[in-house]
């Protein structure tokens, strides 16, 4: 990538992140404003690769914590990312170099490209979940090693505090607490890295691949053709490689509550030819596993997505509404987040799930 | 006092600084343990008046955090308290010179002692409550414009964060949170000062009067004379003025729960010579007001104590009991606790009780 976004490019990335966020990563549209208001006032957003990052640099990532449906109550202020930012600088005592995303999602793929903007730093292609998660350890970061401590956390009081946690697990823990106090959404800084680190733990390309996911949407809508089988055609060269309509129904009922700090509930939907034929979607901010008729046919870590039938338009969790007509669209997560240690930390088990991970392309019916 | 604390010295503390912990600040069997293995190992505690620091000092009080319902479960490391006062000295990038406690408690007043001799460091004779409550904002160096942040807080498991947080009562909630993740029980240090802020805002010889209270009540055993009259002379010539028996019954009714952190409840105490007289106690980790047959007859900020009725020894919250023999000391809190500003912020209205502040003397009945 290495150049500068344009605004055509930040609205594909807007909607290509919101699709890989899988029901969470936070609304693209809200995202999306953020950004363009940098772009508006002339600063500039730089996209390079890990490999164009010099080898002694320390590279920032940037996110918001939370469950998106407060984040649609409670706008994000670019503030607060500057802050959590600035603390972890101040922190480990030297500045970084670029800042990156944390996951692919709506809101938290933009919230790295407002900051690069704010700051004057280049934002790296790459993120630690090549999709959107729950919660922090659930990174390939530190399924490779990378410790998230020390991490920054920001409110928008303007209250900071460093966590320094021996576990990454119990950091999530400790920041999720401070997020609930800092009223549901809080701003943060966490998996300090190196060059080194970053090349060898990351989903490499994903902000590229989320501009390119969002601009075969768009291109298939201006020429009439099917959006889905675009993205199949797409994703093949990816290191996704299969992307594949799972289900075509509307949506019949949801079940979703603001517990703990996430994001939780249940979706169901029915076949519009054959009222009999449903689908049940199991979501903790993203969706996690997709039961048809009882049976498990895509589970964590491949992605479940839910898009508008009509549009192909990511429909995030906390958007989902009775009668909606979607399209159910999975993709097989990349070899990096199917490893052993990447299951164990992001599978099934990761989120109390007794379903054994199977991959998609297992699922498939035999056609 | 200046010199070197003896294993007397260290039982009376102990003893008068959970008389002073009104029912709070934990259990000072434990908190004395504490202190005993560091004189057995040879090192030593050194108390040292607020007028004995030099002028450019860096003061750091230490305690900790927690419902003392979980303390007598899960006993303190000495470790967690070196931990916090360490990454506390280190955010601020400055040695502390001395340590000091932030309220009189059972516990509370131990863990700075030990604290000291592990790191021979001395002890400032004075605190920010001279007596005991469960927040952090409770302090009188908050009311007096002391910043609590940076604080530093730890876990068991070696986990630290830094919090800096604007506003002293957000840091008692973000605090609050993690001490919850952290298992309920936390080790801290906050409210950093220089010695021009210690001598101006803390409750001073909190310490030496702890040991004061404690040898009274020990020579009044010893000499079989009334340990409450004893108690009631001393106090006459200190910052306190007033001590008062209210009340003697026993334990007929208690009702506790930790919830939120904090062990909240009600005793009721019944008089031994007329059962329909009733005294009801309403605590959260600490007394806060008592009711004679509905009537308040003691209010925070004034220290209400449970105490045995044989012995005089005190007896704290969380081992209220039915059948206990107890009598019910009531002292009046010193002038810098009873300002406009302190009483808003640990007055009646600071616990969210309706109840208006009228200070001890002014309830007592005329005899």
């Amino acid at each position: 990538m290495g150049d500068e976004l344009t605004l055509q490019g930040l609205h594909d990335l807007a909607e290509g992140a919101a699709v890989l966020g899988t029901g969470g990563g936070g609304d693209p549209y809200i995202g999306r404003l953020l950004v363009e208001r940098e772009l508006a006032e002339g600063r500039r957003v730089r996209i390079i690769g890990a490999d164009e990052l010099p080898d002694d640099a320390l590279v920032l990532p940037s996110s918001m914590m939370g469950a998106p449906t407060v984040f649609v109550e409670k706008l994000p202020s670019g503030g607060g990312n500057v802050a959590a930012f600035r603390a972890l600088e101040e922190h480990l005592g030297r500045r970084a170099y670029a800042v990156m995303p944390t996951e692919c999602g709506g809101l938290n793929s933009m919230i790295p490209l407002m900051l690069g903007a704010q700051l004057d730093l280049p934002v790296v292609d790459a993120d630690g979940m090549g999709r959107a998660f729950p919660e922090l350890q659930m990174q390939t970061f530190g399924v490779l090693g990378v410790s998230g401590s020390p991490m920054a956390i920001a409110s928008d009081h303007g209250d900071t505090c460093i966590i320094d946690a021996g576990d990454n697990k119990r950091m999530e823990q400790m920041a999720r607490a401070l997020t609930i106090q800092m009223g549901g959404a809080s701003y943060i800084s966490d998996y300090p890295m190196d060059t080194a680190e970053v090349r060898r733990t990351s989903v490499h390309g994903t902000l590229s691949l989320c501009r390119d996911i969002g601009r075969t949407l768009r291109e298939a809508r201006a020429a009439h053709t099917d959006p889905f089988d675009a993205l199949t055609a797409m994703l093949a060269d990816t290191i996704y490689s299969l992307g594949v309509v799972l289900f075509r129904g509307k949506v019949v009922d949801v079940e979703r509550r603001t517990v703990d700090g996430f994001a939780r509930g249940k979706a169901l939907l029915q076949a519009v030819e054959d009222p009999d034929d449903v689908l049940e979607i199991t979501f903790q901010n993203e969706h996690l596993v997709a039961r048809r008729n009882g049976r498990v046919i895509a589970i964590v870590p491949d992605l479940i997505c839910t898009l508008a039938t009509d549009t192909g338009a990511p429909v995030p969790t906390e958007s989902l509404a009775y009668g909606q007509r979607l399209t159910v669209y999975a993709i097989s997560t990349p070899p990096i987040m199917r490893t052993p240690d990447a299951l164990a930390c992001f599978g099934p088990a990761g989120f109390g799930l007794t379903d054994p991970y199977t991959p998609l392309e297992d699922l498939l019916p035999v056609s």
